[in-house]
């Protein structure tokens, strides 16, 4: 998966993932209208749509999307549908797709919540429910809620992105506690960087990746002088505050080994230009996205 | 839902929540032979009509269920909508649901997440897919993560349980890392405890309880003469190794505070016993637990 994600990047010229976040009070008038009844079956089906035709306008200009699973948890089973049918979508477009799930727990609710990359076994069948090509996942339980996930990124070419370094205000009540006169995300760093190394591509990148904000240079620079081959999932950019500068330093010295999201400056952008064509507007952002990055590639 | 739960408690005279964690190879055959094709739609029917078999042979003597959304969710949409039923069929049967989801995410993905115990607002309606008493939640990015639950927890009396030390082994990786001459999980338990204070009920226990695996009896102790305030549910009970005597120091001065938690030593007690009548066997493990936890009572 790190190897095609890398692949993509490059082939598109574009190092940055687009977040499939739909919120209700942010969908196009016209396809609420189209709904007589609003409830979380219709709604489910308001963000599938929505969804398609943010990936008709984009899919030729960026190499992966990101759908955030919380959003379509709102819905109960019917947003998870969406969720589902959103990522086979995306898939038939040809794009990576990254299932923002956060998932974090141990034993057999680990290897539970690694069918999320990895399927289901039932009788002698395999069925693969979520279709995603990487997930993200959170380390407070330690490598016992990641190991699980190993064995799908080896055998079946996926990845797994770790919270290393959060871009939230209350992120350093935890992660940034001083432990042996560092921060205790650096611990979380040395734990990504140990998982990951047997799982090395040819990209010179691992499977196991790590989630870091974009809003806090510094820490960018602090994490990438140690992990020289984790890859970054970089979320802060846009709506959270970050900027191309602030991202810079998250770089390996060949100006690799990062994917930037954004997520409502780009599938909302619309709303900020008064302009009822979201696609088109969407499009727009995420041309003015990559063009940005361009500054720091 | 806190004053709710010591008092379902005491009125049952048993503090233990048993987990419904289906898992497909554990399923009766009766069952499983119900079904010409086996595919994440059936099972999840198979998953739904097993709970409810189970919830019939225990809601009468344990004050709460436990399932844990991992399991739902090998089978996508399928198992969070048996999920759902699951969760609907024990509210019917009187019992208090917590979902044990360890969802933890920031902004608008926190608030998206909060559904859990919120529901969602579609126009002028609330709807409420998962119906749940309380969830549990993963600290790793701060309060920020916790906050958006806050609010349903006062407002719709609901409650939430925060990861603080789990029984893993690798939970030392992260948990037990020493700051100021600490363990990291006593920093999460004054965030606990700081995030619970204008929430505590009748009981003298707050809305804002926390996880603590029972396998480590020093950890509990350790944290009760901490958290005055703080209800305690105490996973690792039977199947991960923990017993009664590990769990009495869990317990205020008056004997309260605590739920633990049993899921496989109890839905599966038929596999070890070898007499198929699932249900029976799981009340019996059900009332052994009870009978157990007598001591330390």
């Amino acid at each position: 998966m790190i190897d095609r994600l890398v692949k993509a990047i490059e082939e598109k010229n574009n190092p940055s993932v687009i977040g499939l976040d739909p919120v209700f009070e942010m969908m196009p008038e016209e396809f609420i209208k189209k709904h007589k009844v609003l409830n979380p079956d219709t709604v489910a089906d308001i963000y599938l749509e929505f969804n398609k035709n943010i990936i008709d306008a984009i899919y030729d200009i960026v190499p992966a999307v990101k759908p955030q699973i919380a959003m379509y948890e709102t819905l109960g089973h019917f947003g998870i549908k969406a969720y589902e049918e959103t990522v086979k979508y995306a898939k038939e477009k040809g794009l990576i797709v990254i299932g923002d799930v956060k998932r974090g727990d141990i034993s057999s609710t680990a290897k539970a919540y690694a069918s999320h990359i990895n399927g289901i076994k039932i009788g002698n069948k395999i069925f693969d429910p979520w279709g995603v090509d990487a997930v993200t996942l959170a380390p407070y339980m330690g490598s016992d809620s990641i190991k699980p996930f190993l064995e799908a990124c080896e055998k079946k070419d996926k990845g797994v992105f770790v919270l290393l370094k959060t871009s939230n205000e209350s992120s350093s009540e935890i992660q940034d506690l001083i432990i042996d006169g560092e921060p205790l995300y650096m611990k979380v760093a040395d734990l990504i960087s140990d998982l990951g190394k047997d799982l090395i591509g040819e990209s010179g990148f691992s499977k196991v990746g790590a989630v870091v904000g974009a809003t806090k240079k510094e820490d960018g620079e602090r994490l990438r002088k140690r992990l020289k081959n984790t890859f970054f999932l970089v979320p802060g950019y846009g709506a959270q505050g970050g900027t191309a500068d602030d991202i810079a330093g998250f770089l390996t010295e060949d100006k690799k080994g990062i994917i930037v999201n954004s997520s409502r400056g780009v599938i909302f952008a619309y709303k900020k230009s008064g302009n009822s064509d979201f696609a088109a507007e969407a499009r727009k952002a995420a041309i003015a996205m990559k063009k940005d990055l361009e500054k720091i590639g």
